[in-house]
């Protein structure tokens, strides 16, 4: 295997498993639960494999070609004289064999192997921004990927929502099955119902009264009536690897006039900010347009004892293979282009009243967006 | 805050979220979703927390001070005469501030930063080996969690066979609810279970006939009668993030001799691997003992029309907050200490007679072992 000829574009080279590292599973297509190695060059993707997984990796994968990890690390260790061949070594043989004159690997690369790849004189560079920029356009089947994502939240709310509506209250708390109904029951729910749909759900937000005026509280303990309930449903398609991610605020019992004026309020947020979404537009002018929208309607982001209050998160975020992925749509959110499959979920919190988030998701269009999530607005549940 | 003292044994210092990398769930004993940064000084730890997360981390973590990240990023700024300060720049104040000769990172600290950090004369190196060696010995809080996880192994163990007993024959195919039982199906059955315990399971395997030898395969489509079936269950309770990691071998029908013998064989090499594991063993010893005994009941491990069979995987791992962490019992297995926690995982692989592993979970002790998975042996159901 000589490839003589001296390659230009930097290589992208990986060592990372791809159960959890989104940049290996988008090279490769295939879970592997171990780091492995991976690199691409002239167009051609290669990748490491020991004798457990190659036949596997072979049939799953993208990859071009798997080599087998066993036998080059045997040759590593015979070219650099050693007793045992290293992952550092089959880095080096791969430049002369390959003809690499320089790789590329992510921001978040391994600090240790990266170090004693310098040392051994192997020619990289750490990418500026991602390794993979393409990733942040999803083409048609990675939107149906998504969308399938969000059809297992959109089952996971409706879950919670049943089962809200089935609840009594009694003296103020909320009732199912002759049990106190909580958080942690109506989470359990959701996330088997987004299982049966072969998602995983977890950290799945069901966050009543104050509780849901802190976007990073999941939400644990008894549920009262008449206070807001966020429900927040963020599955992986185990399948795939694609997320959903839905929100979705209900409150069970009679809603105060101020209750229904921050849920319309975030609503046509939403809606503004579905409206001013496209290609070309900046992340940061959709959101600045939500903070406009909710100034105008006199609810004010500050600080209240120490806790920050009103719209205190970006409007969304990009969504794919990772659940937070560029771009953003925040302050400094880039140029939006076609392709980009961002969350929209404006929110507003206010200790006493309660918190209200309604996400969906969407891919930017030229003209628009293209919905990737349904599920109906109704939150008032008597 | 001016401390002058100069330190001498190296700071860890951490940038991760805690949700996936164990080292910083070790480190504060808190879920974050996203990557945050932490060192510790003098014995007591710090981390820095954005105004979201300040609070929830100050009452739920481990963390000693937690430093508001949106205020250092501006000290950070003025310092440097920046219009933003970096995370970078944090650190570099923090040598400073907290008197630090030098840190100390994991290998999987990202590169991009730490090549930030070398530019920045930041002075730190990076970790031989694990960034907390005493992650690798368990204390009684954490081998209470680890019984807790393969509590939620047992249910999911027990729930597949359940499945399996209740399942009938039709011409060779395994029939439940009047459908084809198909790996599928027991797996869902199996997560489900396990996530009404509270822990989530992903890849589990089921795994019937000549698919149940191949380890990384998790098992696809109808399960037969009459063949071996793998079923390995290694969830993570959501509550503290520590595995269970179980595996049974069932058989649904009648098994032949062979069977039968492979089946005893396994269980035979486990109960050998329990009675030689202790402190001050290495784990190459046991799985050693395990091969020679496999080797003694005529089981040969080699290659057969290019794939391994036989015992094609080490004895066990360690297993904590990671499923696969060291101590490992295999060839190179290190001596073992009171306090590890290793899976006792022997197996045998022979296409046409099907795979078979049986595998427990236990603490080293001085003397032997104490136990922290239980379920039966039974494997035959008729």
């Amino acid at each position: 295997m000589v490839r003589k000829k001296k390659i230009k574009k930097p290589s992208p080279l990986l060592y990372a498993d791809s159960d959890i590292n989104a940049d290996q599973l988008y090279f490769g297509k295939v879970f592997v639960p171990d780091p492995f190695l991976s690199f691409s060059v002239n167009g051609k993707k290669y990748a490491f494999a020991n004798s457990l997984e190659i036949s596997r990796m072979n049939s799953e994968s993208t990859f071009d070609e798997l080599l087998s990890l066993e036998e080059w690390l045997g040759k590593a260790a015979r070219r650099y004289r050693k007793k045992t061949g290293s992952i550092t070594d089959i880095v080096r043989l791969v430049v002369g064999e390959f003809a690499i004159s320089e790789f590329v690997v992510a921001p978040d690369f391994p600090a240790g192997l990266a170090f004693k790849l310098r040392a051994a004189r192997v020619p990289f560079k750490i990418a500026e921004g991602p390794l993979f920029p393409q990733r942040d356009c999803k083409n048609d089947a990675e939107a149906k990927a998504l969308k399938e994502g969000n059809a297992a939240s959109a089952t996971g709310i409706k879950a919670a929502e049943k089962m809200l509506r089935d609840s009594t209250i009694k003296k103020g708390n909320l009732m199912h099955g002759g049990r106190l109904l909580t958080s942690e029951r109506v989470r359990q729910v959701i996330e088997i119902a987004c299982l049966e749909k072969g998602a995983m759900s977890h950290k799945t937000i069901v966050a009543g009264g104050d509780q849901g005026c802190d976007p990073h509280c999941n939400g644990y303990g008894p549920l009262r009536a008449n206070e807001l309930i966020v429900v927040d449903v963020f599955p992986r398609v185990a399948r795939h690897g694609y997320h959903g991610d839905m929100t979705r605020t209900f409150l069970k019992g009679k809603a105060t006039p101020e209750q229904r004026r921050l849920v319309r309020t975030v609503r046509n947020a939403q809606k503004l900010a579905l409206a001013t979404i496209k290609a070309g537009i900046t992340g940061a002018k959709v959101h600045s347009a939500v903070e406009a929208h909710f100034k105008a309607e006199g609810y004010l982001t500050k600080k209240s004892n120490g806790s920050p209050e009103g719209f205190i998160h970006g409007t969304g975020h990009g969504l794919g293979l990772e659940i937070h992925e560029p771009p953003r749509l925040n302050k400094t959110g880039p140029r939006l282009k076609a392709g980009n499959v961002v969350t929209v979920e404006p929110g507003l919190y206010y200790r006493g009243v309660g918190g209200c988030r309604i996400e969906d998701v969407v891919r930017v269009t030229k003209s628009g967006v293209e919905m990737l999530s349904k599920c109906h607005y109704r939150w008032e549940l008597r």
